[in-house]
């Protein structure tokens, strides 16, 4: 079995308007033994195509969860990277093209669940569904102007993932950190707790806040916190929150 | 122009049945920088889902060479690979798996004329045209009854010619992030005010304050902190430490 790994990775598709591209994707993940689909408010429902290009992979497209937002489908993630089209999008996140890709999610899945996000057909991801990704993952293309089809964009990084997880397990894959990292929904609850504790002292304009906290997320995304350090991190934040109080009483 | 040497490179499909898996497999080509497209007798004449899923690829349809068997369509080429979805078929030929089919075309591409040669949806290339083949390819797959979409299956191999070709030419590495990261002096003054401010906090006790620092710092140097970073977080301990005092005042 040596796609075994690949069970703690899933593939999340947001706001996806063809319906026949997600029975592509289906059947692009399970040839590469992918299992876990994700959907953010499809834009439509499944229609017949959608069956037909799913081909053998009806099982993966009958057992997708369909959320309505980005961070419900990935409450349990506890690495996410996005698809971008274009590799100089920005410099804000950690890039990895898709060889790359491959190589971080085969060395990371035993410890953690790690997703990988596509956006629109036409226009990706959005600025705030992008603040929850720890990296991106671009595909080296020939020309700027012509993108990869999402559901080919979907075949070609699972067949990398595929690719190193079956590497990966030839050569016994040492854990380089024992520890678990936070999830999703621990580190939101980390981010809305540092925000309301930087508008309490002021450091955090309310009327003006996006650049510091997107930073701020790209930070601590990049860093992969762990759960005893998110506890650290909390109670820091309770403590320089508490100081206000007890200096006042 | 990373990819001028795939023009050596051709695509050639052989008794295509959906006229929409030819559109999608000249936008897969064309995404990597390979224009030369043949196809042998395909099915059923170009329909409107051919155009539809070329997208931005319609030139690569509209110069496509058809001819009526597989040895007219290879005549120009010196060396044949043809696309096998079982590793296993036939120990006849020399077999490489997608990447090493990858590179054996950019080491080789300079010198001859390389077609890959993908068969008919359901069947696959026949022992006939079998024989006009030097190598075999296949695609490592999570299971043997499911198979790629044939358009898919030229999206991972012209992926994988591209890649190799790719970094058979450039070698000179881009910085992967732009900015410059702090430098250890500022990380050491940044590391003193935290603690220090832990402590104001009472949060970090001074009798037994070593785990704590060293996990903080792990974590931020696992980060790296970029010196617009740095600003920040020396300006959030600022506000932190000033809180107590602007409530005592």
């Amino acid at each position: 079995m040596p796609y075994s790994t690949l069970q703690n990775l899933c593939i999340v598709m947001v706001e996806t308007s063809h319906p026949g591209n997600i029975g592509s994707a289906a059947r692009a993940m399970k040839t590469m033994g992918i299992r876990d689909l994700r959907l953010v408010s499809p834009r439509k429902p499944y229609s017949q195509e959608t069956w037909a290009l799913a081909s053998g992979a009806n099982d993966i497209v009958e057992q997708a969860k369909i959320t309505p937002s980005l961070p419900e489908a990935l409450a349990d993630c506890q690495y996410v990277i996005g698809a971008s089209a274009r590799s100089e999008r920005t410099l804000q996140w950690p890039q990895l093209d898709a060889r790359e890709c491959g190589q971080h999610v085969a060395q990371h899945l035993a410890q953690q669940k790690i997703a990988l996000v596509f956006g629109r057909e036409r226009t990706g991801l959005s600025n705030e569904e992008l603040e929850h990704c720890n990296a991106l993952v671009h595909i080296p293309m020939a020309f700027d102007y012509l993108s990869l089809n999402i559901a080919m964009a979907v075949q070609v990084l699972s067949y990398e993932c595929a690719m190193a997880a079956r590497q990966a397990i030839t050569v016994p894959a040492a854990s380089e950190e024992g520890e678990e990292l936070a999830n999703a929904q621990a580190m939101e609850g980390f981010y809305v707790h540092l925000e309301q504790s930087l508008i309490d002292v002021r450091f955090l304009d309310p009327e003006n806040p996006r650049l510091l906290m997107r930073r701020l997320r790209r930070l601590f995304g990049r860093a992969g916190v762990t759960v005893s350090e998110m506890n650290i991190l909390r109670g820091m934040l309770a403590a320089f929150g508490g100081s206000k109080f007890r200096e006042r009483a």
